[in-house]
Formats: C-alpha cells, sequence, structure tokens
C-alpha cells in the first residue's frame, strides 16, 4: 500500500498570467455532488451555465458553451472546426499565442499567411486591410485580442467590417479578456471566438468557453471534409449543447466535466452580479494603480496598449527576474509569471484578472516588489 | 443584472455507465485552492499522481499522465499520436466505443480496417490472429477491453504477443476497467491505453489518464508529419509532464485542469489504500450480489462474458424502460443507464463502479426494481 500525504495546496494569491485567484464560492460550487451528463439537473445547470456565457460574451449566438479541455482546446476547437485541407488563413503574430494559433491552424491542413508584428505591438487597420487584400482566398483571420505573453491589448473594433468586404470571418482569442476588457461578440462582429476560465473569470482552468455565430456555422455546413478532431466536432456537440432547444432530444457525445460546469456557472454567476460594466471598470482602476506604483518604482511597461488584466513589464535591471519571483512565492505567497520565448529572462507579467484584482493584492505586491528591489 | 439560483445539484446514487458517485473526500480534494500549473507544489502534486497512475495501470512507462480532457479525449490523444496519413490500423468493433476508435482513426488520415463482433459479443484471438495476417501493414490494433455500450469484458491476456509477431502495437480502451478490473499493463505488453476517470475512480470526469510504452514511443519518433492535434501533441507535453525527471526543466505547454488533478490525485490515493486486488475482488462480489439478484427478478444480461463494474441486461419485458429510469431517479434518487445505439430502449445499464459499488447500493437498487416491477 501507498500512503500518499494528503492534498493540501499552500493558499498562494496569484498574480501570474493565469490562473488567477479562485474565490471561495467558486470553489465550494466545484465541490457539489457529482450528476450525471445525461440528468435532467445537469442539463439545466448546463444551459443557464451556456444563457450566462452568452451575456458575457455579448453575443446572442446559439451555439455558445464551454469546450472540455483548456483554453488550447478553445483554440483547437475553432480552428479544427472551421479549417480543412486546402484552406486558406491568415494569422496575425505578435506574441506566443498568435504564433500558436498558425501552428493549431497549419496542422489542420490549411496554408496560413502569417502577419507579424514585433512582440508587444498591436496591428493597425491598415496593416490587417493589406493583409486580407494580398490574401484574397483567406477564410477566415485568426488575431488575439489580449496576447497574454506580451500584455498588448489589440483593438477590434471595425476589424470585421474589412473581414467581411473580403469574405473572411473573423476569429478571435480572447482568452485573457474575457470579463476582464470590453468584448462584444455581436457588435464587433465576431465569427468565432474562444476563451478560458482561469483568467478573468476566476474559474479553475478545465474548460474553453467558445462562441460561433451564423457565418461559422454556415462555413461548417460547408465543408467537404469531417473536422479531423472528433472530440471537438461541433456539428456534433451541437447535438447536445443546443439539442434541447430546438425542441429535438439532446445526442450524447462525450462525458462533460460536470463539476467544472458548477465551477463556471458560479463564476459566471459572480460576474453578472458584479454586473458587467462595473467588473471591466475594476480591472482598468487596479491597472492604473499598479501601473502608477511600478512606475513610481522605475518599471516600466513593455507594450504601448497594455491589457489591464495583464501587465507586461521590463524585468529590474541588474535583479535576477528569477530570485525574484522565487522570493515572491516564498516569502510572499505570490505567484507571478516570467516572460515568454524571445522575453524569457527579461519580463514579468502581473496579472490581475478577476478575484485577483483588488486594491489589497496590488498595495501588497507594490509593497513586496518595494522590499524586495530596496 | 442576473440572479442565478445556487448551484445545488442533488445527492443522486449514480449506478449508470458512469459518472459513478464520487466520495466527499475527493471532492473536498477537488476544492483546494487553486495553484498555478508551474509553481512547484502543484508540479509535485501532479507528478505523484503520474507515479500513482503507473501504480494503478501496473506499468513503469515513464509516459503516464492524465490528458486534458475527459475519456474520449484520450482515444484520440492515442490515435493522433500514433497514427498519420498513409498508415493502416485494425480496430475491433462490438460496440459504440470500438465504432468511435474507427472514426477517431479515420480523421487521422489512417485506413481503418474494422473487424465485427456482434454487440454484446467479444473477438476470439484467432480472429484477431486472422485480421493481423489479413492486414500486415497494420500499425496498430486498437480493441475495447470494456466495452461500456454493452457490458462485455475482452480478454486481452495474450493478445500481445499476436500483435508483436506481426508488428503491431496493442491500443487498448480501458475507460471502463481501470480500477475495477484485472489490468495489467506491462505484463499484457499493452503498447498505448486510455481511460476515464469518472468510472471505476470514482473521481469527477475531467482528465483521461493515458499510458505509452517504449514501442508506442518509437512509433511516435519515427512520424513524418507533426500530429493533427496540437493540444493532444505528445511530443510537447511529455516535456511537461517527464521535464523534470530527465534533468531538463517542464516546458510550459498548456494550462492543465489543476483542480481536476488535486481529484483525481486523492482518488488514486484511495484505490492504493484499498489495494488494487482487493477493489477489484469487491467490483467482483458486488456483480455476483447484483447478478444475482437480478435474475432472481428474472432479468437476463445481454453479454456472455460481462463486466463487473457495467452491467447490460435486457430491459423488463412489458416495460416502458425510459419509464422505469424515470422512477428510479424521481423516486429513489437512483441514476442507470439505457441502451445505446442499436440497443436504445431494449437494454438497460447498470453500474457498479467505484465508489458506487457497495452492498448497499446493490440491495437498494434490487429493491426499488422489485418494487418498481411489481
Amino acid at each position: 500500500m501507498t500512503t500518499a500525504p494528503q492534498t493540501n495546496p499552500v493558499e498562494r494569491i496569484l498574480m501570474g498570467p493565469g490562473p488567477s485567484t479562485v474565490p471561495h464560492r467558486i470553489l465550494r460550487a466545484l465541490s457539489a455532488p457529482t450528476l450525471g451528463h445525461l440528468d435532467p439537473q445537469y442539463l439545466e445547470i448546463m444551459d443557464e451555465t451556456c444563457a450566462m456565457l452568452r451575456q458575457v460574451f455579448r453575443t446572442q449566438n446559439p451555439l455558445t458553451f464551454p469546450v472540455s479541455g483548456t483554453g488550447m482546446a478553445g483554440m483547437e476547437c475553432v480552428a479544427t472546426n472551421l479549417l480543412e485541407p486546402g484552406d486558406e488563413a491568415i494569422v496575425c503574430i505578435n506574441g506566443v499565442f498568435g504564433t500558436r494559433m498558425k501552428d493549431v491552424m497549419e496542422r489542420c491542413g490549411a496554408t496560413v499567411h502569417a502577419i507579424e508584428a514585433a512582440w508587444g505591438d498591436t496591428f493597425t487597420h491598415e496593416q490587417l486591410a493589406a493583409a486580407l487584400d494580398a490574401h484574397p482566398r483567406a477564410k477566415l483571420l485568426g488575431i488575439v485580442h489580449a496576447e497574454t505573453s506580451t500584455g498588448a491589448l489589440q483593438p477590434l473594433e471595425g476589424l470585421s467590417a474589412l473581414c467581411r468586404e473580403k469574405g473572411a470571418l473573423l476569429v478571435v482569442d480572447a482568452v485573457t479578456s474575457l470579463g476582464g476588457h470590453e468584448l462584444r461578440v455581436d457588435d464587433w462582429g465576431i465569427d468565432a471566438i474562444y476563451s478560458g476560465t482561469q483568467k478573468c473569470l476566476s474559474c479553475p482552468p478545465g474548460l474553453a468557453p467558445v462562441s460561433f455565430g451564423e457565418r461559422a456555422l454556415a462555413a461548417m455546413d460547408a465543408r467537404k471534409t469531417k473536422p479531423q478532431s472528433w472530440y471537438l466536432d461541433v456539428s456534433m456537440l451541437r447535438k447536445y449543447y443546443t439539442g434541447g432547444s430546438g425542441g429535438g432530444g439532446r445526442v450524447y457525445h462525450h462525458t462533460a466535466p460536470i463539476n467544472m460546469t458548477y465551477a463556471l456557472r458560479e463564476a459566471l454567476a459572480i460576474v453578472l452580479e458584479e454586473g458587467l460594466e462595473a467588473r471591466i471598470e475594476r480591472h482598468r482602476q487596479m491597472h492604473l494603480r499598479l501601473r502608477a506604483g511600478l512606475e513610481s518604482l522605475g518599471l516600466a511597461y513593455i507594450p504601448k496598449h497594455s491589457l489591464h488584466p495583464l501587465n507586461c513589464i521590463h524585468a529590474p535591471a541588474g535583479k535576477d527576474e528569477a530570485a525574484l519571483r522565487k522570493s515572491l512565492l516564498t516569502d510572499y505567497g505570490i505567484e507571478i509569471g516570467g516572460g515568454l520565448g524571445p522575453m524569457a529572462g527579461k519580463a514579468l507579467r502581473i496579472g490581475l484578472m478577476g478575484h485577483t484584482a483588488t486594491t489589497r493584492n496590488v498595495d501588497l505586491l507594490l509593497a513586496a516588489l518595494r522590499s524586495l528591489l530596496a
């Protein structure tokens, strides 16, 4: 017999690039008794979850649901359902997640035309219009709203008009913006979008909310081949997630992560109780408070247009950034993130996402940095 | 503002085809504070989880870990990593999950040779040897150990010798057998295997334990193309899950479902505390007890070789099986399953998996059936 110690993780303050700190109320929901995935009560909980997801995405899209995997499964779900061999796609790369989107879409058999900006920069609509002009056969344009690797915020308003003019779908990565930044799926004409639960929704990781609009559904209906992923095949998933509303029955596809659905439902209820506008404003206020404090410590932001939930700064000159992060973790129980890719060792990433974005946490982190950098 | 009611699921006794009833101890672990996915404490919890998974799979395979999705993601992970366009595979179909395996493998670009048995039947080694003879180019033979749709148990011992003789990998679906039936990955020469957490481990759904042996790793290393799934690409996942042991650092791939890992770790600790042999014997005893009771009620088993954790019987003659299941759910809070595919409306599926497999539950269900069928 193996005697394992208890599962007893310490209580960190999660101020990294995600997961964010999960409120007790969500952890409590997570541990509610497990129902069967076809139990009428579970289906009701799932329907409520999807309805609240529509509110948080600001969309009327019937096909809005949580994919049974973490954020990258959401990216893969969108790619595998919208693309097939022979398709072309435009992907905007200014950090890790654009780079990954290209890889994921190429694995779907698509020819991907990458347009690039420096890490930390964003794309102008002129650049995007030029890319759409240069690649008239592109079935979609994929872009990251909130680049978690660099902290850059990409403006999206007005972009869908450019895409529609060229017949391309607008695909958006909103992993780090959903629930923490203004994001209007219908008003902005976004055709397909994916996110994660562990960022500004402050739910544990495990689900990837997605939403598909009418044009995306039409593209899927026009496919010549099956999506290469069975697990993420929306033509089957929609019979489970929306089967009840059309009068037809639900069709079993796979066993959904039941308890994670409870947690997401609770997380969304918390978002809507606070109010989306108020929540987004709170993220802005906490970002400004942190920014003022960091700049007073001589720490400079990398992106010109910084996200509010994710603050990417140059690592303090002459300091070992890994040792700094280790001290924060060990002495303060605070997790922050290091740089990714070309920014490894050169950047710090501080998350102020969801439940983490409080005056208490901002001021504690600033006090800790003041002490450690003294 | 939307005011949503509390997430307050009723406490069912889950005696269907999975999920099974989750013990409170696992739910409590599930709700422990969320750590970051690169936190040293989380990596330790994950390493312990993988070590315990090896014990439960009875394998020394270093590459044994939980895929970040439910059981079907495990099937897809094995298929997408072992197969590429141009490959051939043999898939044994005697129920829903063999049928799905064929679909999943075809989506990987493989030519799949299906061999079929009647639903409820199993395959003899003569049939399997003939299939291997008929398709000498087959890269793998995929077979379901425990067919959840029919309740049939497929003997696996000795099969790997046949596969190795022909140079084919042995791929096994053990979703419903892991932790509830004898299963010896190394002794039986299984090259790749996947399971789920929500069956005989009595953990909520959300992870898919997998294990790959040396021959499977060699096949992956010899690939000419990238696996079509980025999310499930083992060449990257192994740097995260086994990166620590080789002296090199862990490489971030995706955010793992942290809290689900806590739950799985606790579930595996419970399995090992009970002892694998004792647990398997308990499943056998409970199956025999249920079987005697069902047969005394005139209810007959469908498969010749029945699983212990999943009991598939003919629906009672002259009764509406859906109404019977509804009464069990409403009046007793007991979930059992109906038939799938050609067995829909004709079969009942009663799960005695993990925490559900107790004298109390067996006798309660028999009492309920006695009353409802009177």
